[in-house]
């Protein structure tokens, strides 16, 4: 069934990664896949190109439909096997809601996240400013402190009810990679205990990174 | 029906302006809506707040649900009133997939769309280059040929496929911003069709940004 798929991927880029753990939890192993190289600017070779021309990764296609961007293929995994694996998105409409707030509230930890772990690569020497770098971080500082508090709020140790769903899916990533760049572990105990528990969940680690075993993580987040 | 909803907004506020289309393309005028400033800071206020805890617009809640990221908030109307006014989601696979490709994509538009119209207020004076300024314009122009693209692909006049969808919901505010700042309607001929075709539908005129009406644009863009 997932043989009509492709997924071109690199390894510790959330985005890809949701993609993968929305295949295990839909029980959608067997796709067709390949490992590329960031470093050695795969994404913007022509296999990727002609899926997503953008000429990022993910490159994923579901037949012959490119879902390149990740939050879109997991609705769609989701919405096709609706039936199959993990149920990722409730009938129960408050539920329902919720989920999909979390979802797209994604977008604003993303940002702000890249906005500090990928300042010296985004912005040239001669453009950098220590006032950005501090206004930078205090912006992800009070964007990790609403994610703290929102887990603060939940009972199910999931991000969005008692139950894993497509928030965790597409939310989960985003909060590792904070941890893989030293995010205090102490300073946010409730997204700590979620990132812990997390990691354990069949679907993640089946999925995990595959540089993030072999190569130890930086610490450009560890005043955050 | 529409009566347990609140919409807290700004004029000319893609994100707002979506969930106002939602609500007319869907039937359900009469919620309890209320226009606010800006520019007098009124996002920040306590009755904003207490929705929308970023203290940002719009401020949407739906019954007791906060549904404040606006493409949560027009996927969660379609997926409630599945029934009733314009469909916004087909059945149909490969519809469905393309629409969601297309609404998340529009995270790009926006995000480069803000780094040229908002250059000045986001960075402080001492920390401005022409060099950051030239890049932005770039990356934009590439943003928006990609999207004159599409609609080059499209044969029925919308984002994704022959109907009015979701896709063109959400997408279609970030784009009339480009024109409300100055964008060439020479240069893009397909996005300035799809712009001016879409701008007589009832529901997108019936929620048209009233500061757009009385006061004029700006021309930021045109050399993008």
């Amino acid at each position: 069934m997932a043989k009509d798929m492709t997924l071109l991927w690199g390894s510790g880029s959330p985005p890809c990664w949701r993609i993968m753990i929305a295949l295990e939890e839909k029980n959608l192993q067997g796709y067709n896949q390949k490992l590329l190289s960031f470093e050695k600017g795969e994404h913007k070779s022509k296999e990727v190109m002609e899926i997503n021309p953008r000429g990022q990764l993910p490159a994923f296609k579901c037949g012959d439909v490119p879902l390149n961007e990740s939050c879109a293929a997991c609705f769609h995994l989701e919405c096709k096997y609706k039936t199959q694996g993990t149920k990722l998105i409730p009938d129960c409409e408050v539920g329902r809601a919720q989920i999909l707030q979390r979802v797209f509230e994604v977008n604003a930890l993303v940002e702000k996240s890249s906005s500090v772990i990928y300042y010296n690569w985004m912005v040239p020497e001669g453009e950098r400013h220590d006032s950005a770098i501090k206004r930078n971080k205090e912006a992800l500082t009070a964007e990790v402190k609403l994610w703290e508090g929102y887990l603060q709020k939940t009972s199910g140790g999931f991000l969005a009810g008692k139950n894993f769903s497509l928030a965790d899916v597409i939310v989960f990533p985003a909060i590792a990679y904070l941890y893989r760049f030293g995010l205090s572990e102490e300073r946010y105990p409730k997204l700590t205990e979620y990132y812990k528990n997390l990691m354990n969940r069949p679907s993640i680690k089946a999925t995990w990174p595959p540089t993030w075993k072999e190569t130890p993580g930086q610490d450009i987040l560890k005043d955050i």
